[in-house]
């Protein structure tokens, strides 16, 4: 299985812009099974209120952004998980991810982990963590400041998923890092696809560290972005390496948990 | 609060050596309110069979390895984190280990993810993973592998531990930057002390990696011993910092969880 991140550049609140800096970057790369995409990489990150997020966001799965990562799917063949600001039901809006593939919408997470500024515009998720078979493979769906809490890899890696699409517009350091010790923890892969740039906006400004990276099973990085320029990856991976949660001869990671001892 | 990691090269069986190896590194050390040892540090890792196992195991606290400890801490004015080999009740081993002070023995943990080779002579841990009052902070205490679990430390976090003490005999590698992601993900100080060397027995060879490190709330490294080397550090930290979980000011990394979405 070919799986890749488009590290983008997107610029503030230009949809069109930031639409067909995607159709060039997938024109020009390498085929790939699945890719991932940047947190809201259509809308940009930063809002100056939550009137400027609304006139942004659009509907899943007939707004122009779930649109266009179908249209995607079905010119390269490829499944798709990407940010998207997503106006939802009473038109409450969500910072979103969608799954799709040639078939269409596939899966649809609301990010539960809202980070800074996100907190004036969106409602946090409502929906559960997300497990889909995508591209031969089970993925789970987890949204940028998600990977702060253990419990969300855990909980996509305890109901299947062999590797995890991560949309990110990371802001702080050590992310990356993490990324290590969440593929490790739960023996699975990860696709953390960040951006590029800076926004600006009400006054504030929020520069994005780039550095997207797949990770695999054992804590080894297989492909990285670089920290200021937008970047295109593809790595082969066996995603059922994910299955096998041995470490060693004598432990498993998931049969040794012991849940009766956790508080959590 | 000054705290500190001795980390020692136990020789296997030894016990008379590997506690006056303590003795001498205590003797030229400086100050610390609280130390850090490693797991099994006075009887070695590696253990031909269970019986082996059982010719070195001792009472909690009368057995020779916490009256030393305890006499420690009297000579020293501290309180010490330290692996023994525990014979416990009904003739049970555990991989345990001991929080003393100048009072006396003050806490006990039974490991509870075995690791390798202990599954043939150990018994799971069966007490709650501790959070103690230990010279002036909140100290919980996990051993080793338990790291690879982000239940252990975030168990810990929650019931309200300032620092996480961590005796260790680490072998895989990744285990030192992963304390890097449970601080963050926690923000608590984690003292994680390794042993080097290694331990031959029953056919088996292994080695250990030193590298222990204290790390802050942020993720920062305040200390950290070489690969291959005894070693001892003491650092200041204020384990107050640890009672503030905010990341910028929208957020905060225990009020933001959402136990109710997690499956866990």
């Amino acid at each position: 299985m070919r799986v890749g991140f488009l590290q983008t550049s997107p610029r503030r609140l230009q949809r069109e812009a930031n639409l067909l800096e995607v159709d060039g970057l997938l024109a020009g790369a390498p085929a790939a099974d699945l890719w991932v995409l940047p947190e809201l990489f259509s809308s940009g990150y930063l809002f100056r209120d939550r009137e400027e997020a609304e006139g942004l966001a659009e509907a899943v799965p007939e707004g122009p952004t779930t649109v266009a990562l179908v249209s995607w799917a079905r010119r390269h063949r490829s499944a798709l998980v990407a940010g998207v600001l997503e106006r939802g039901p009473s038109g409450r809006l969500f910072n979103s991810a969608v799954a799709v593939d040639a078939s269409g919408l596939r899966g649809l997470y609301r990010k539960v982990h809202l980070f800074g500024t996100e907190k004036g515009w969106a409602t946090p998720g409502d929906l559960p963590f997300p497990v889909l078979e995508l591209a031969g493979a089970r993925v789970g769906v987890m949204i940028c400041f998600d990977w702060r809490f253990p419990e969300v890899a855990r909980t996509l890696a305890l109901a299947g998923a062999q590797v995890i699409a991560h949309p990110s517009n990371l802001v702080l350091p050590h992310a990356p890092e993490a990324m290590v010790t969440r593929a490790l923890e739960n023996r699975v892969f990860t696709i953390t696809c960040d951006r590029v740039g800076s926004d600006e906006a009400g006054g504030q400004r929020v520069s994005f560290i780039g550095r997207s990276r797949v990770v695999g099973p054992d804590g080894e990085v297989i492909a990285e972005g670089p920290p200021g320029d937008p970047a295109v990856a593809v790595v082969e991976i066996d995603p059922r390496r994910a299955d096998d949660k041995r470490v060693g001869e004598a432990n498993d990671l998931f049969g040794d948990r012991r849940p009766d001892r956790y508080r959590l």
